[in-house]
């Protein structure tokens, strides 16, 4: 049956357009049905909403999304059909039964999902049966090739191209603005695609967008990388794994993280990269996102042997994730921290920040070039010493089309300022990433960029009563009280004390 | 803050709200988040959506369902906050890591799902992990309570109440419209909630519609019952049970019936109903929704253990389910057929119906008043033959607002027809109850209540090439059409033959 469009300017996020109740009732669909629609030579499905008033019978209402991809307009014509059942739900449902699905059954699940032939709650019910379930490794190396084939596949300008990637969870954890920089000043490409913050207070994307535009097309990034070596961009501006962004909005809520999801969410990212040599960082700890060695120690094997059913060649690092990797944490903080160290060829800084970085370089250098690890880490600080990779990194940034003569001064918090301080004596014993990023997020980070706490303490150090352990700060005076209020509500400094409490 | 309201007249099945693109990152709102809404002294939650030009910054634009719950008219005042994480999803995640839940927690998803702050992925991850990790005798006990109390309980007027429920799946399975007369005829309160057809053809609601209406509310509900000491109404207009449609809702496309929500879905309404004796049909065979007598057992079993601890007194009754229960399928046909075993005493119409109500009544004739079933079974069939449930249910017809002076002659099918022929000599093996209900939704049903079909011949009858099989009914020739495609594909009267293929 043909329907006129008429267009309505909001977003859902999905797919949703309106019928007359009447003419609905007529054509048998119920608020909630999934019809077909063709327009323009485009197909796509799209769920049912209803109205009385708002259209006359006839008529179809379309909303943002749906108007776009079938790319109508108010009066154009719009074939509606009822679906099918897509195949798809009947290897969900294969999943919930305990079975072991195939490729091809794995790939029209993500193909569905992709089409918008799936709902919400019927991808919810997969990833929960692979919760609970689990995939063998033949159902995961699946997955991620489905995945990989969801979106764009980026090739690198010249070869070898190399990625790192940190599971995160570590304030302050920037080693890739170190790592990217130092490894294009040794001649290897650097596809850098990072995340924004989702449930941190800032990631690798927020902090490089203090420096320059991270929001870059497949085409920008190609010319970057032909122009520097490297790149530091976000991820979510490139079509790249596209379907791995909608399975992650199903499993936040829940924080279902099963390992096989997580496993191929990254790997089908890093491939899609095109980089071949990737190392992956697994900090490990107390309030890290991995808090035992041996849990570590699991993930690190099967980065490694489902690495390796791709083409890739990599290596796990199990880092020290309990404490932040720098003292300055926020976006611009950060930002200035990284430079701070680059120019200063690792001198000032952050002794760990570099540290790490030349580490993970070293790890990246014996698997290009042959070198032991120890070589390719002196190889790396050598670059880091000698100013090579802080002029990379001005390179990069000025690709990317930010200011490559940015300086630490023009990197400076927010002006509404609070100062905490001991109340009593003690040691200090641990200084919380989770409670850091709690407390920023209630600043305004990453939102507001000069959102930030400063730690002036570090871990082991003797405190007095009085003694200042952090400061905030934030552009409004709002914010800064509603970070003042999240601070004192959690431990951001734990002291260890040798008496509790006296009864 | 305090946003001022827009009125967007679109039903979407649950509460989503706009809010203008700029104040919604303003406020860190993205596309989908929750947001908690006061207005009127209502609380609600929502979903976001977001428009850069549909609304100005200041205003919120709520459609249909969230509208009417805060009853906000263009231009109120409403407040809008973030909302905290519901404790119910840590329960939700405990029972998807295989724990067992409290009858807190229980409750605490039910209320949650109630209130709107689950969302439809959340919701399906619960259902996923009771398919996959079940629930336990004392779970199903605080689901089913839970669910009872999420609705309204009706108070028959009178002692002893009494009902009937049939897990469905016989086409022309209409027994409850001649038990409720019959046991109403003998002093029994017969309180019956049906529901409309959903993946079948015509369900009870469809069928007693085409005497009288059955969208009552429960004063209505309550007035006819002490009237005329019984009702067939549909449930869907009394609020009972609630929490039960929106489970369902979300069960549906993945076709997940795991056996704790069935039997938690099916005991709330009939608890609700204020029912205290009830007798259960499960219809058992092939093309049955139950297809063993094992699995049949064990579900009569599982009502029987859940009952008891709801303070329920029950049979179950497993019957034979695998052909229609009258040769007359379709709202108007089967209410035509009601008639007519009624009004003749069960001379005429179908004598299957006749045959499984009364001994559906002597069951529960057993419960109520310890009687055997053998004895109940004719008390029963007594007040058939002597015309007393007859006249009970035209009581119930005119109570319910409808006509009891019908005729079967008022009763007609559609006036399109078309006759379906054997093409070969054979003895008829299998009735299809699949392919009738498919054939009949195709025909129009239940919309149009006169789309219908009628079976020509009966099991293991013998017939001839050239002879009639069945015949389609439809109000318009577009939907008898339809139909007979539908029948043409699939296959309705089944022959044995000895020799299937000459080669």
């Amino acid at each position: 049956m043909k329907l006129l469009a008429k267009v309505i300017d909001i977003e859902q996020g999905h797919n949703e357009v309106v019928l007359n109740s009447v003419q609905a009732q007529a054509m048998d669909f119920a608020v909630g049905d999934r019809l077909q629609l063709k327009a323009n030579g485009f197909v796509a499905q799209a769920i049912v909403d209803q109205s009385a008033t708002y259209l006359k019978p006839g008529e179809i209402g379309l909303f943002h999304e749906i108007a776009e991809v079938l790319q109508v307009e108010d009066g154009h014509a719009v074939e509606v059909e009822p679906t099918r059942r897509p195949a798809s739900l009947d290897y969900v449902r294969k999943k919930l039964d305990g079975g072991v699905l195939t490729g091809h059954e794995i790939s029209a699940i993500i193909n569905d999902l992709m089409a918008q032939r799936l709902s919400s709650a019927e991808l919810a019910s997969f990833i929960s049966s692979v919760y609970i379930n689990g995939l063998s490794t033949d159902e995961t190396a699946s997955l991620t090739e489905a995945i990989i084939a969801s979106g764009e596949v980026l090739k690198p300008p010249f070869e070898p191209a190399a990625s790192e990637h940190s599971i995160g969870g570590v304030a302050g954890g920037r080693a890739s603005m170190l790592i990217v920089p130092i490894m294009a000043s040794l001649g290897v490409c650097m596809p850098k695609t990072a995340s924004r913050a989702i449930s941190s207070a800032a990631a690798t994307a927020d902090v490089m967008e203090v420096l320059a535009p991270v929001a870059l097309d497949s085409k920008r990034i190609h010319a970057v990388l032909q122009e520097a070596g490297g790149c530091i961009v976000w991820g979510g501006a490139v079509n790249i794994a596209a379907a791995d962004d909608k399975l992650i909005k199903i499993r936040n809520p829940l924080r279902l993280d099963p390992q096989p999801l997580l496993i191929s969410s990254i790997l089908a990212k890093k491939k899609a990269e095109g980089a071949k040599y990737v190392v992956f960082d697994i900090p490990t700890g107390r309030g890290a996102k991995v808090e035992s060695l041996e849990k570590a120690r699991e993930l690190a094997r099967a980065f490694e042997v489902f690495s390796a059913r791709l083409g890739l060649r990599v290596s796990a690092v199990i880092s020290d994730g309990s404490e932040p990797l720098m003292s300055y944490i926020g976006p611009t903080l950060e930002a200035r921290e990284v430079i701070r160290t680059l120019a200063s060829g690792g001198k000032e800084g952050s002794a760990r920040l570099s540290d790490k970085a030349c580490f993970a370089c070293g790890v990246l250098l014996h698997l290009i070039r042959g070198v032991t690890q120890e070589e390719g880490n002196r190889i790396a600080r050598f670059q880091l010493e000698n100013g090579k990779a802080y002029e990379k990194f001005k390179q990069i940034i000025a690709a990317q089309g930010g200011n490559p003569d940015v300086k630490e001064s023009d990197l400076a918090p927010g002006e509404h300022k609070a100062a905490f301080f001991a109340k009593s004596e003690g040691t200090v014993n641990h200084i919380d990433n989770k409670a850091i990023s709690h407390v920023l997020r209630a600043l305004g980070s990453p939102r507001d960029k000069r959102a930030g706490i400063a730690i002036k303490v570090s871990k082991g150090q003797r405190v007095m009563p009085g003694q200042e352990l952090f400061e905030l700060y934030s552009s409004t005076s709002e914010s800064l009280k509603l970070g003042e209020e999240a601070a004192r509500k959690t431990e951001v400094i734990e002291l260890q004390r040798v008496v509790f409490e006296v009864v």
